[in-house]
């Protein structure tokens, strides 16, 4: 008794927080540095969902598909691996929720397209890819599937990073254009959680972190990949010698180590002793390599337990869909009667 | 058991006609004319659904949801008055179909915005209407949708007018696109039938049928209506008096006439006469207007009875949409497989 009074406890929260994560690869430490970490302890605190973005996903995968369909699984196995609890998050899949998509077709009526095209992040997206003239429609109009995603929870609270600060501005601007239509709040705007962590760079200091070109570490990845990850890191180009002094800006050897070592005030000692010179790199990446070998590795074996029992993972996200499916619904219910949709 | 036999040989048949419409108004004449009349026939030669679209309706009504609620059950009532039968054809409302929505939100990531903005009947439409710089994304992306209509219910011949080629051509693409993902034949092309019948002009000559210019005859007009819409119809404005000789082409009682009248023979005498001199178009009118009230009143009757009936319409709906949704889940199912998304 004692315990299910805890848990119930812990499940009643005033805000409810979305986040999501488009099914195109598994994985890697940036998403754990960046997001993954935060919403291992926002489900302790909050009502959470998480939704596998497949259809997301799709819409600048349209014609390889098989990007997305064999990464599901991937994603959800990478969540429980770093410790997010199906019991208190609700894990759930994109197109298993009819309702999101029934959203999406009611909101696109009440934003133009030059407004999408106005949207500061979609236009940034649309620049780093190589779509030329040829912008899929799903592409263009993802900020209004984004809208109902957000909305068809009931999410007011969104962690992201500034960057996507755009997104959550159209979907209150459809939220408003709603509850004008329907001259009542029937949907609730929502909140930025704006997220202190910096972004982890990539293993080459330069590029965006991707699995294909080869510059980062994956959750899943064994030591030899890890090893050889760090060993290949970026540092300070100028710092030949062992006894040059080093440079700690823009060395990701140490941006690293600032994120997942646990001493702070032994990284603030090497971090002097780099500077002043006398410190190789090859000493800081093995205490890199030794740090990130021991973050890693529960987390890969975990993952592993979990991607051998893949009906597991189903069932996880079926309960988690159908759960999100009937909330979406009741949101769809009402949004069908402020457009007067509710004959039968 | 002989007329369940007949039934099921009705019933039987290889092409699938879909047609539908945006449910934004009472119909009147120049649906009648221009399509009614053509699918009262066609449901007893071809398995037949009609779609009454109000989520099309409000692609660009968004901000007016009245114009297309309220009007669900007139063009239902319309359907039946005129003779659709709902045992012969299905009658579905398309937001009662998640489905549809659900294969409007993959087909969107096969189709480019610049394809849809070069979509010669979007254009004109675009053109013709005062959106400005604000073409809603819905309006703009609304063949999409049409594709998902006519795929989701394996729709293979589609009567249309010229002007809708390009709308058939779109679905087309989709089509072909997704049966190359596939790489199978997961989805069936369309063909037009395209209707010979010419459109009916409006009652003023001039401008399209619309219901707000009041020039035009509704299904459900009422005697009066009736006899002041003819009254007020366009002829020959040369034709001073009764005298002089008088000119048919443009003559819109006599397209009217050729429309409606079932004595080709008297017809012809008539606008020979016209055409001579002595025929006044108060005589014309007249017997355009006893000839009308002729074809309408059963209809008005009709249309009446059921309109008092709206537990008789909805249900009507309700199981014409269960059967739709039942077909249109099918497609979806294996254009889900398409995209590998068929994890549960």
């Amino acid at each position: 008794m004692q315990k299910t009074h805890t848990s119930q406890k812990e499940v009643i929260k005033s805000e409810k927080i979305l986040t999501g994560d488009r099914a195109t690869g598994p994985l890697h430490l940036g998403h754990f540095v960046g997001s993954l970490q935060q919403r291992v302890k926002l489900q302790h605190q909050y009502t959470q969902t998480i939704l596998v973005a497949d259809m997301q996903g799709l819409t600048d995968n349209g014609h390889n598909p098989q990007k997305v369909s064999s990464n599901i699984l991937n994603v959800v196995a990478d969540y429980l691996a770093v410790g997010i609890d199906p019991l208190k998050t609700t894990i759930c899949l994109q197109s298993k929720i009819p309702a999101l998509a029934e959203l999406t077709m009611y909101y696109a009526n009440l934003v133009s397209i030059a407004r999408l095209q106005r949207n500061p992040t979609v236009k940034n997206e649309i620049a780093s890819k190589s779509f030329g003239q040829s912008i899929p429609a799903g592409f263009l109009t993802y900020p209004i599937s984004q809208a109902a995603d957000i909305t068809g929870f009931n999410a007011t609270l969104i962690p992201v990073g500034e960057d996507q600060l755009p997104m959550l501005e159209q979907t209150n601007e459809i939220v408003r254009r709603l509850n004008h239509i329907a001259q009542a709040d029937v949907l609730i705007e929502c909140k930025p959680l704006l997220s202190k962590v910096s972004r982890l760079p990539s293993v080459d200091g330069k590029n965006k972190m991707s699995k294909s070109l080869g510059n980062t570490i994956m959750l899943g990845s064994n030591e030899k990949e890890i090893s050889k990850a760090v060993k290949s890191m970026y540092t300070d180009p100028m710092h030949l010698n062992i006894n040059d002094p080093g440079q700690i800006d823009g060395n990701v050897v140490f941006t690293y180590l600032d994120a997942f070592h646990e001493d702070d005030t032994y990284i603030k000692d090497l971090k002097a002793h780099y500077k002043a010179g006398g410190l190789g790199d090859g000493t800081t990446k093995k205490i890199l390599e030794s740090c990130l070998q021991d973050v890693l590795k529960p987390i890969r074996e975990r993952r592993s337990l979990y991607m051998n029992d893949k009906a597991q993972l189903i069932k996880i996200l079926k309960q988690g869909s159908e759960k999100s499916q009937e909330e979406a619904n009741q949101v769809l219910q009402k949004v069908k009667s402020a457009f007067g949709l509710n004959l039968f």
